[in-house]
């Protein structure tokens, strides 16, 4: 059944600041979702390093998107909060941030998730999300 | 003395991504920072409201700037980590990131903010974080 | 009005945790409640400051009281997620948690909380904490 | 080479919190530790359940030494922050709490870590850590 990753998919294309990001949805399954960010100048901090709100950008969709495909058809998902470490400097040519749902419940949803910086082979992982996130129903009206 | 202001709007102006979002530097002082943020549709989640990575991005440098204006003046400052509360929908025309130092130590420091978003005469808090920054020492070659 | 603060003081005494700890209630308010722990060497880790968890369970239930202190009378609180930053060595003969609502919702709130070390005339934050917390309705069976 | 087992080992011993909560260290490798918990009634809140201040306790020595495993011999570790998920009501007869280092760094190790509620032969978690811990020199006075 691929409902679920349809309607990830459509609510992707809505978010305008992953388009501007430069951000890619790259996989979604059930309780998963893979979002990749390539380098851009034009997102880093004074370091030349991504900036952490760029990360956590796409840390935060990738969260909200792995809700989003194991919630109730008639619901849509908010982050409640999220943590972030950063672990190492976010210095890379692909970033890809990997989502999962550590835990579904009725109305509120933990998940995951770490940031891989990508070059050439290697692979490192630059930064960890943990975070709360709320089904509610969809209202008619919007 | 203007020192540690100085040393803030610098570096803020080398943090491409406060320009890409469209960021201003509105108040430096010792151990507190605001930062303007104009709403943009280019910056928004699929429901329209500010996506909670832009909101996050100005808190983030709004924090770090706050430790770096109490930081010994040969060291810059790296975010170990943050949490991010989302306490409504970020809504409005213009938001503004306001930090301060919660306490400052030789290594590590830990500021607060919160993200208020202005519409006319009404002031409403949006975003809340807790964060920790590290000083470190600057190396000569950077 | 003083419901509010019956609620908070039955329930107080009903989490026999805080007994074992030997805290106290000290303080209810409409949103803020105070918690006061003196100091014993059965709380310690191994250089004799109080331990990080029991330094939580005080904030967590100051938070989670200065919670219910707001919620509607069928409704009890749970706590979901909290961060902690232990800023100083919890070293004193008593120590205070006071817990303050920074937003409260619906369905969740959101509450701040410091721990102080009290040594004579001194006081001195020791740990802060941010926490979401969800009000539940009261099941008939409980 | 047991060498950090046995620091871990005769660190815990030196924790009077552990043993007031009736904690035991099980299991103690490189980079990994865990604690079990069995249940109390002096440990509970008003609902019956673990307080999720005894749940901290134990998630927080267990990831404290899953960094101390890794840390040179010379040095100690202190928590600089965490954050808890409480993921489900803390019922069971024993608790298990399982750290492992996320990512071991010169002087700030990151570590997640589960408590898990055991009741015959089920296992679940009931709450996750995503925390921050700090290596310092052993200073000789000590």
């Amino acid at each position: 059944m691929t409902t679920h990753v349809e309607r990830v998919r459509q609510s992707f294309f809505k978010q305008p600041f992953m388009s501007t990001l430069g951000a890619e949805l790259t996989a979604v399954g059930e309780g998963m979702v893979e979002i990749r960010l390539p380098f851009s100048p034009s997102l880093t901090q004074q370091d030349g390093y991504l900036h952490a709100g760029a990360v956590t950008a796409v840390l935060d969709s990738a969260c909200g998107y792995a809700a989003l495909s194991v919630a109730p058809a008639d619901h849509e998902v908010l982050t409640v909060e999220f943590k972030v470490n950063l672990l190492a400097p976010a210095a890379g040519k692909v970033f890809i941030a990997k989502a999962q749902v550590k835990r579904a419940g009725k109305k509120l949803t933990v998940c995951t998730a770490d940031a891989f910086a990508i070059t050439g082979d290697t692979q490192k992982v630059v930064a960890t999300m943990l975070t709360t996130i709320m089904a509610v129903p969809i209202t008619p009206a919007k």
